[in-house]
């Protein structure tokens, strides 16, 4: 990759959201329900006054120092190892969504089915490396257990790393313990060669709940990925200004990046950004707007500044798969390449501002992210590229469609996409004229019934099935 | 605007693109259909071998030394002048399409009507700077002498810089009298202040027809701005490979920006690019492909290392407003503004690569571009933007939509869109449900309603009138 993230701020303009955020650290302080994770700060010297902690900047800086610039994710496939750091960029599935939605049998609350076939969409196309969490969540599977289901499918039809919830410490560790059953090894070992990651929300403005609290210090001790990303509607959760939300967003990445490494220093670590901002006529959130792009950009350079991965967002709040969906992704699609993000989650699939999973969409979304793959393969310059010899042999006004230079390379010198419809209108009308979300539809049944199942151990599958199975008795009708 | 352009080429794979075309400027050359043009070459010292002219990297170094490196184009409207140079961006209405689309009337031939049409809503829309030529061809008037019907129509609707036809000295020299007039002062003074554009494409593989040739000449002596765009899709027009597409539209640029100057030294001139590539399986045209986008950024390299404004394209194959649309688009769009362009023509209604100009087509780039000027808004630093007083008064876990920093601000903190639709889906299904391109049908519409015409003063609209009468008696049943 020869392209470098694109500043939006200068030196001076990043330590100014530096320092502001410090002084919110120092002077405000972050709300933390978590008992425990109060005591680490305040042995490490922070002010804690009630549930408020006070954290000034020398706390902040030795977990600076602790923490890795570079994290490495290995599932059960070698293969797919994915690291998240330097120049590298993955791409996540969708997470989160309620409902689901596909052409033909509309919208509806979404079922293990849809899990099921999200996981096997993911795993079928190249450009999706990392499983989001509840990616269309079972909804009629029991709140308290269904994350098992859903680690299960997520293992058994997919072969990559994936999202474990960490609202409070069981369900970490279920994901934890199961990736490190699919892996043959055991969970020692796997705080050794992380396999599954997290995502750390924050109750913005400044609080961290128990439940995320006891969620990270799980995955931090047991050396798995967190990825601390404060929420930050702008005008809602956040000031109304772009500067303050930075700031804010800043405050609260820094405060759980530090717990991190209070937990256990060398803790892996990502650097969250997902700053977008409200609708100001009615207070809804909005996704993919010129401000979105601008804060993925600018995240990226707060995170290069602390030598943390970042991660950022794909998001559009289009109800439909339309013109709409596909340019505010455009837009938050391209402030994270240009933030340099190393971890874009939600990167297939999410519409509605996170509230429905579209098959349409993922098909969409995918065909987008490989337009940027493309997109961030390096231009080859060599002598047999630069083609002298054809130009040579084509006479002024000709064509170099017979050239021997075009013969030797047409079937791979261009990037030959899977949605787009490049027939003239003639052609294209008597095929149907169909738009891209009709052809979208085509395309992920295609996909399905291509679909391959990854083969899996049989000693670990019976593993898992009976992790699961005892899991769910000993959970019961409590939460884990 | 604190963004820089992102280089996709380290130096010295710009010397190399720059070596590489001044080797087929000086060794293959370039067939210049125009006996005048030719003698303009000789007399500077090139090879003239029949029709084709050879031209060493000294009588480019010496062309590249006189092109100014910023244009200012003023319209009969002084408050509209536009800048073409430095980190200045504008967008052109899309040029050319002899087909027309809306949602209501379906595809169809287009004619004066749509014309007019067309030049109310890109004066209209203040994301439109300039007027593209033909910009929905008015195929039921004789082509002789449309353009004279066409250029009185951008005078008098909309008060907008234009692009005038340099096919043949009499359609270039037609637009400049006008524009001229329209200004109230002569062609003389039209050519120390240029009031029109250009643009040359080239019969790429390297040849210049003499129609062009004469419509360069025309303009060039007359002061006005040239661009000089080789139309190059690689694997037809260009050898297969990026860096060879690269490598012809400079040499081809090169050699038309060095006649602007042979014609006139000083004349303004733009580096234009236009390098997309074909679909390999059909040989039909591709437009904001991914090999489009960095060849966009490439060109944008190129321009600055000569010292010239930029210009690129917007543009999309797709033959429906629907998300292939909106992502081919982006992808041109983002590569031209990683280029640090400072015109992007067919900014706006360009669909099926160029055939058609849609009117939601146009909605929908307004939009897009309207985010695009938004994002290139710098970010204020301010204190009063970093809202540390803000922060302290929201309590922890609080919202921020009453605070006197929101209240102060909401109207404005946010980029408003037009088009995106920002309800949730229960409040969209009962509006009607209407997707993004259904919507900017209503938008279109509405701007058409509520259009008003921009004053002329009532002698220049007669000389105008007279203009195209005493023309059209001229050129009669011949080529003007």
């Amino acid at each position: 990759m020869t392209h470098g993230p694109l500043p939006i701020l200068d030196e001076a303009g990043v330590d100014r959201i530096h320092d502001a955020s410090i002084r919110v650290l120092e002077e405000l302080g972050i709300e933390l329900w978590s008992e425990e994770a109060r005591q680490l700060f305040a042995d490490a010297g922070a002010i804690v006054e009630g549930e408020v902690v006070r954290v000034g900047r020398d706390i902040i800086d030795q977990a600076l120092q602790t923490a890795p610039n570079s994290v490495t994710l290995t599932s059960r496939n070698a293969a797919k190892q994915i690291e998240l750091g330097g120049n590298k960029i993955a791409f996540g599935l969708v997470a989160g969504p309620p409902a689901v939605h596909d052409e033909i049998n509309g919208r509806r609350q979404s079922n293990m089915d849809d899990y099921e076939n999200f996981i096997r969409l993911a795993h079928y196309f190249n450009a999706i490396h990392i499983i989001g969490n509840q990616v269309a969540a079972p909804m009629e599977l029991p709140a308290n257990n269904r994350h098992l289901d859903t680690y299960r499918a997520n293992l058994t039809l997919s072969d990559l790393s994936f999202h474990c919830t960490a609202i409070g410490r069981g369900r970490a560790r279920d994901g934890i313990e199961m990736m490190a059953i699919s892996r043959g090894i055991s969970v020692d070992e796997l705080a050794e060669s992380p396999g599954v990651i997290t995502v750390i929300n924050v109750n913005s403005p400044r609080r961290f709940d128990e439940e995320m609290a006891n969620g990270l210090m799980e995955m931090s001790s047991l050396g798995q990925v967190v990825s601390v990303t404060p929420f930050t509607l702008m005008g809602a959760m956040t000031p109304v200004t772009l500067a303050a939300g930075l700031t804010q967003q800043n405050a609260e990445a820094l405060f759980g990046i530090t717990l991190t490494q209070l937990v256990k220093p060398g803790a892996p670590v990502v650097y969250g950004s997902f700053t977008s901002n409200v609708d100001m006529r009615s207070g809804a959130p909005a996704f993919g707007t010129p401000e979105h792009a601008k804060a993925n950009i600018a995240s990226g350079q707060l995170a290069r500044r602390y030598g943390l991965p970042y991660r950022s967002s794909n998001s559009s709040a289009s109800n439909v798969v339309d013109a709409q969906a596909a340019y505010e992704t455009q837009m938050s699609l391209w402030g994270s390449v240009l933030g340099g993000t190393n971890l874009i989650y939600h990167a297939a699939g999410w519409m509605e501002g996170g509230l429905q999973a579209s098959y349409e969409k993922l098909v969409l979304d995918v065909e987008m992210l490989q337009h940027m793959m493309e997109f961030l393969t390096p231009i080859d310059l060599s002598d047999e590229a630069l083609a002298f010899d054809a130009m040579e042999r084509v006479p002024t006004g000709g064509h170099f469609f017979g050239d021997p230079h075009t013969l030797e390379r047409y079937e791979t010198a261009f990037y030959a996409p899977m949605l787009s419809d490049w027939q003239n209108h003639g052609a294209w009308t008597e095929s149907g004229a169909e738009n891209a979300t009709q052809r979208a539809t085509k395309i992920w049944q295609t996909a399905l019934s291509d679909y391959t199942e990854p083969a899996l151990d049989d000693d670990r599958r019976e593993a898992l099935d009976d992790y699961v199975a005892r899991r769910k008795e000993e959970i019961g009708g409590g939460e884990p």
